[in-house]
């Protein structure tokens, strides 16, 4: 090979974003949940959109095939938000299928070939009863290798929080920080799906004292954590608040090109770097402490955009389960490995901290609709960076954003850099 | 909007092509498939490559998570043929999955993110029973609108047949004609999952013989196709020999930037044209007897590629029934709408014809791999026009080539053109 490139053809922004709630809507398909992401999108564009302007859908979808017996996902969604004959196209990562979706949309600006793309995720999974969600999930390990064994998704992460604990010397207190502070940031984000932890347990007291019940003894929210009822071991050491919800939700950003971005926003968001990486599924890796597809992700989008973890100023990272926020904020190197459990005792990843982490909730409190998730993670990120983040707006000047998007264990990673200019 | 752009950033070549036998290989997986596919591809790189050098992979998939309990099947195909950690994704638009994957890849070149990109296709369809693959193939339908009607792909195709029927003048015979056509062309064609309806018909009039039996007096393909028993009418007027068959199969190509293109091959062939567009599902249609995305894809591809349907030498078309071959001969614009019938009576689409279509056998009788299909189709404009096709090898000099993949009833159509300079 006599030449390498590694940039891209054209500067990239994003111009609007929106979102629908995440939760459990028994009465909304994933067409209904896309239209609202679409209509609060199509708003956010402060100097106006014409939905004509749109010249194609990428779209992040897990599995409506399992979720909803519904295949040619893309299609449908471009229809329900009036936009036939444009092309569109889905894109499946697991549950990084929405950062792979915004990475397309990136390349496809880039190219030239389009200058305004929609780039949507969805997933609508309360159709399936609950207890066949988990399987469905499992659909995204190895299913000749890990899936027979028994392996579901709190199994493989619960391997992965075993050794971090076995290497690091990581309590389960520390996943359950993790899921106090994103509950906590979660409850000043309106689309999220759970409010805060202590919200939750100072009403279990309160109602038990309205019914003259005996009144539970918890002082603080990890005892309530540490309750072996309210809080029931999943795959030790994951307890139920350490999994992220079945969710249904979407959501949507416009990205333009860098050339047209003023025509659309006086205040475009410019993604400057972005990575992708492959992996082995988990059975098959060296080591658990650590996601190798994120770390050589987070690699290629810093050096794409020519920064350093250190001058990011907020990230929103896959935190599917508790302990894969820690490995995360190692894999991108805002901790050295092993460190990123002494952040979280030092507040140093809260709203007010150095480097704050899932300021929206996270996947674990604004709720993990697979599809949708890796955009909502962009939609967080653009409204802080617009300083539109309401009671939630952190105080530093977000000027540089990241945001991280697994797909399984580890299978495949996005990570993408965003700059306010 | 001030300006618009419809061309890509730097031009993009095939230079290298390969699939897997298509048919029933109850022992193989589709992880076996892809990497026969791979393997084949990599060897018809005339220069030789590396495949360190191979920079991501785009894997057009229909359905793993239905076929086989397998999501996120990008990564998984990528470490099998051995490119961890290379970026890995999955590309899905129902039956048009191969051709969705193929346009971005060429859009991922054009960017400059990448110089070398593997475009593959797999789909692994006959684990489950016969009976409800029908049933799995029908979510690429509108699960909301149609599945619950009763439709499946039969019959959403016999609608456009008898509508077709009915407003060209159509017969059966000429539905016949196209099967007959096909299995005449995947008879020479060795990785063609059936062979001609001639030697079906004489093999069981000789082993009719041999037994003692009844000897059928069928005296020709077409009064063997007209006999009920032999060919059941599956959603009237389409029979079993009008329907492309439930196959396992993948197909890959490599794609280099122009730039680079020699360096892997001394005849890279170019690909001049992309088109892609969306549509409603068929129930929302004004009319059936075109496919709308099919008319705006092929229409973007020969503006971007500067040719006209007069120009192009073969094509191969998305025949997943009978019907759909000759309504695709009209949407690409060889023949003006309701004269396909007449093509096919003229014989202009044989491989001696005017205008070649399908001569790889299609997907009639090569086989329809779901996901694998679209490629399948460049693997066969690529062998035709590096004169490397053997028996089936047109005379005429294919210079300019065209595939055309339709996503479900047209939901979504991708339309390619390749050319050799």
């Amino acid at each position: 090979m006599s030449q390498r490139t590694r940039r891209l053809g054209r500067g990239v922004a994003v111009v609007g974003a929106g979102m629908s709630k995440f939760g459990a809507f028994k009465d909304k398909s994933s067409r209904d949940l896309f239209v609202e992401a679409f209509t609060e999108m199509k708003k956010s564009v402060d100097k106006g959109l014409d939905a004509g302007d749109i010249d194609a859908l990428y779209l992040g979808n897990f599995s409506s095939d399992l979720f909803e017996g519904q295949g040619h996902t893309a299609p449908i969604m471009t229809d329900w938000v009036g936009l036939i004959p444009k092309p569109a196209t889905r894109v499946e990562n697991a549950c990084a299928s929405g950062g792979a979706a915004l990475r397309e949309g990136i390349i496809a600006v880039a190219s030239g070939i389009y200058d305004v793309v929609l780039v949507g995720g969805v997933e609508k999974m309360t159709n399936l009863p609950t207890e066949r969600v988990t399987d469905t999930l499992a659909a995204a390990g190895d299913a000749i290798y890990e899936t027979p064994a028994g392996f579901t998704f709190p199994g493989l992460y619960a391997a992965m929080a075993t050794a971090y604990m076995a290497k690091h010397g990581a309590k389960v207190e520390h996943f359950m920080k993790v899921g106090i502070k994103n509950h906590n940031n979660g409850a000043l984000n309106p689309k999220a799906q759970f409010g805060s932890i202590k919200d939750v347990m100072e009403g279990r007291i309160a109602r038990a004292k309205e019914r003259g019940q005996p009144v539970p003894s918890w002082d603080n929210e990890l005892e309530f954590l540490h309750d072996p009822v309210t809080n029931p071991v999943v795959a030790w050491p994951m307890r139920l608040f350490d999994c992220s919800p079945i969710s249904d939700g979407a959501a949507c950003i416009l990205l333009v090109a860098e050339n047209v971005a003023r025509e659309f926003s006086d205040l475009p968001i410019y993604i400057i770097g972005s990575g992708q990486a492959s992996d082995h599924a988990l059975h098959q890796r060296a080591e658990l402490t650590s996601i190798p597809a994120a770390k050589i992700a987070a690699k290629a989008a810093y050096e794409m955009a020519g920064v350093k973890p250190q001058d990011i100023k907020i990230a929103e990272v896959h935190d599917c389960f508790t302990v894969a926020e820690i490995i995360a904020s190692e894999d991108i190197g805002f901790f050295e490995p092993g460190s990123g459990i002494k952040a979280v005792d030092e507040g140093k990843t809260a709203r007010d901290g150095t480097k704050p982490i899932n300021t929206s909730g996270g996947l674990k409190s604004k709720g993990h609709p697979i599809g949708a998730s890796g955009i909502g993670q962009a939609v967080e990120v653009w409204t802080q960076m617009q300083g539109k983040a309401g009671p939630r707006q952190v105080s530093r000047n977000v000027d540089l954003a990241l945001t991280h998007n697994v797909g399984a264990t580890g299978g495949s990673c996005f990570v993408h850099i965003y700059e306010r200019r």
